[in-house]
């Protein structure tokens, strides 16, 4: 267990290396006018966010990179799920420079989005099936059961990232929300990589977790900055790709449930929407339900560490009970 | 909630800065011989760790005295806990000192050990009830109720700190065991001293709570520093100033929860022994138990981590529900 010895030196150092840069990158930022646009149909109180400036992803972006590659030194394992996780960083980092340097609110077009995810998930298939000789199997837990995918298996990557990025763009709506859950989800997946015998994936991830608690500090309630798709679509890229390369993708649906209930709080309004006119939830994604509720927002956001946290546990425990 | 993106900044600086001050000190301890003396009737694996350094709570108690009082200036309250908590750190530094550098076993005799005890409790009960004005009420849980301990206070208080720091220093007997868990109780009493409007003293508690983490890169298995009773007296002392400067003792019982657990392991085990020639647990405290029924170190570590995270949760929660 030197493994975890290692792994608590590299979450304190990111975590710290994100403070520094923190301090760095917030008033250039600022002084870039990367600032937030702020939809006109969301709370209220939302509008005085309006200014923050965004695409903090930078932020533990870029420690990640450097003490990951600084602990594991060259790993394949590690470079393929850097280049998705910064692959997702730069697609979201030019969707937020359309949307707000260039004052163009719907961002970069969805084809050619679309093109950049897919190439990122072939990149990422080929990388774990003949590079790594990981396979085509995902793991179904529960049953202990490694299916086979076959041809499939390109498709349902994709869906797995598209599926991950979208869900933590969705939770990144209250100040400290996604970068809070996220270091419990990446905690356990450091769990997962580890129990599999992927080590350096577990540094990535624990990585990835000690630089969204350094992003904290400038992103919890009064946030100083935003993660913006920079950041949300890399933390779901990485997340995404740690799964992909230890096969365990349908975990991700547990230990990230944060992020599922968010996505299903979306899907599900619209459908009652559209199929009976009314509305279940005051409004989607469901943190913003308990705003209008009158929740405070700090709460809110606590509150769904503490599931996050809970989700996370369950989902480790799920690789060792079994039906 | 400024307060919270303070805390967090406090968490990962002295987090950082421990595992600095620990990198640099290992190397003195080691060269000093101040090496840790191993009991002859403990578990058989425990034998190797003779010879690793110890005094390792210098590694935490640094950064948490500069830390905190770089962020909140001079507060009585943090003065106060930071006095309590650096004299017991001397009490155990003695202590550690007597038995490793001068070889004797017993250590500082337990008279003078006691003296150094009445004497903190005194100035803690002082502080407490003239100065800072704080009363001599203590919380009652789940009733909700202050009552009024009166002339008791000050054998109270006495009572608080011999118990919590014994209690951490029992816990304190495998790698990470009492720093991992300290994490969470610190935390725990961060929250409490927000709820209770005490923001400094959330601070300490942070500190200590981040110097933990720090400590526990070089504590996990395989340790390369213990802290020593430098340490988990000081631990012990921090956590009891902690509950008494926010009135609440009763609730250290159960956000400390594992502490006790570990205490009542050896007073049953030594109860049972006298009264029925039988022993209740393989060994007492309680993670001996464990370790002679053979799992293995670094699990029994990671599950009393687990517990004191759900002990932390109930206690703070503790605040709220009433009967």
């Amino acid at each position: 267990m030197e493994d975890v010895q290692q792994l608590l030196s590299v979450f304190v150092l990111t975590a710290a290396a994100s403070v520094l840069v923190g301090t760095i990158a917030i008033p250039v930022l600022t002084r870039l006018k990367f600032a937030q646009y702020v939809r006109d149909d969301g709370p209220a109180r939302h509008f005085k966010k309006a200014g923050t400036p965004t695409m903090g992803g930078i932020i533990f972006l870029i420690p990640l990179v450097l003490i990951t590659f600084f602990f594991v030194g060259y790993s394949t394992q590690v470079a393929t799920a850097a280049v998705v996780t910064l692959g997702y960083g730069i697609i979201g980092f030019v969707d937020d420079f359309i949307k707000i340097a260039l004052k163009r609110p719907l961002g970069l077009r969805a084809r050619y989005k679309l093109v950049g995810q897919v190439i990122l998930a072939f990149l990422l298939g080929l990388f774990t099936i003949f590079y790594l000789n990981n396979g085509t199997d995902i793991y179904i837990p529960f049953i202990d059961y490694n299916l086979d995918m076959g041809y499939l298996y390109f498709p349902f990557i994709l869906l797995v990232l598209v599926g991950s990025t979208n869900a933590v763009n969705i939770t990144d709506g209250l100040d400290g929300l996604a970068a809070g859950t996220t270091i419990f989800t990446a905690v356990g997946f450091a769990f997962v990589s580890l129990l599999l015998d992927k080590p350096d994936l577990a540094v990535f991830a624990t990585s990835l977790a000690g630089g969204c608690l350094g992003f904290l500090v400038f992103n919890f309630h009064p946030a100083k900055v935003f993660m913006g798709d920079t950041g949300s679509l890399a933390l779901g890229g990485g997340l995404a790709s740690i799964a992909v390369l230890t096969g365990t993708e349908l975990l991700l649906l547990i230990i990230g449930g944060i992020y599922v209930i968010e996505t299903l709080s979306v899907i599900i309004q619209v459908i009652s929407f559209r199929l009976t006119g009314r509305r279940v939830f005051l409004m989607s994604p469901l943190h913003h339900h308990f705003e209008l509720k009158g929740w405070e927002e700090e709460h809110i956001v606590i509150y769904f560490w503490f599931a996050s946290a809970v989700f996370s546990v369950l989902g480790v425990l799920a690789l060792f009970y079994f039906i």
